[in-house]
């Protein structure tokens, strides 16, 4: 899901961020707008205001290993998002509503163009290069879970919430998905309607 | 959503199709696969048994109008197979569980390589380049309209069939990509149900 990696300051440092943390930032961004292969090694470097050597001497697996290193931080900090959000609200279903406007003011920010990073890095390349898709699944796979402690202190039974937690995060997925291709926040809004709904209707048939 | 370029004949002609024809199915075959910037023309003319002349020939444009030509495709495909399963079930609901066993089962037989091709295409580029991105939305309104006309017959009022296919087209996107990432069908399957719960709440309330 989209994140916010130019824009957030090093947490817990007021210095400039060290080379391997900006290595990591100008990856994520890079990845995040263009892809796995509309990014090139070179470009990171650049970005990253680091030579060419360092991010070798960091990343001695190249541009897959930083491929890596970019989902994590995208996973990272979306599950920051999620967490902060679900903490943020009782009901489930206004924290989904909460959080689907958070994206949507993100991406119109980017004018449309940052959406989420783990996505944008493992499509096209999770058949390629199974580092890189395994650690998409695990961002996945850690969202939901974040999800599901939310749905059951709702009230809403184990299974039940496990499988929901499984939909909310691909309905959150798919509808950024859509709002950046039509340039316009509607899906997600509506996909966070629709998601309280959902929930509604599965603790009404608990 | 994922569509079988591969292994569709050309309709209405038992004969090796034309040279245009194979050039789009490759580019289409290939950005469905390894996105725009993992593609390039050489391969697309090599995949398609045809020269990078003939290819220039008939896309002046280059690549970028290649891929718009691939999102067309994608976009009919895939409403071809999205109006055949929604005619062939009166409950949308059944129609959209149908769909998600469809969608996973061509996943899985790729190995879990061929997801949507116009998402593929414009994930990554839609910044870029506004045709492609134009080529994209275009494909997402016109699948959302094949459900709404589904939802419209079922009973739901206009407005909220219009607003719950946006969302219906996000989740399976959505969940197609997660079941691409995870290598695993569950999230479309899932979604598939959950659509289905989402629709009876909104038609119970309507």
């Amino acid at each position: 899901m989209q994140t916010r990696t130019r824009q957030q300051g090093d947490p817990g440092s007021g210095d400039r961020p060290g080379t391997r943390e900006r290595i990591v930032r100008a990856a994520s961004a890079l990845m995040q707008r263009q892809g796995y292969d509309g990014t090139g090694i070179k470009q990171i470097s650049q970005e990253a205001g680091a030579t060419l050597g360092s991010v070798y001497h960091f990343f001695p697996g190249g541009k897959q290993e930083l491929a890596v290193a970019a989902v994590h931080r995208g996973d990272e900090e979306f599950s920051a998002i999620l967490r902060e959000i679900l903490d943020g609200h009782d009901d489930p279903a206004e924290a989904l509503a909460a959080l689907t406007r958070v994206l949507a003011e993100g991406l119109r920010e980017s004018d449309w163009a940052d959406g989420c990073p783990v996505t944008a890095t493992a499509l096209g390349t999770a058949g390629r290069f199974p580092d890189i898709q395994r650690a998409a699944a695990d961002a996945f796979t850690r969202w939901q879970e974040l999800v599901v402690a939310k749905l059951r202190a709702s009230g809403i039974p184990e299974t039940e919430a496990a499988e929901l937690a499984v939909t909310v995060i691909s309905a959150l997925e798919g509808a950024e998905l859509a709002a950046q291709v039509s340039r316009d926040e509607r899906p997600l809004l509506l996909a966070g309607r629709h998601l309280g709904l959902l929930l509604a209707a599965c603790r009404g048939g608990a």
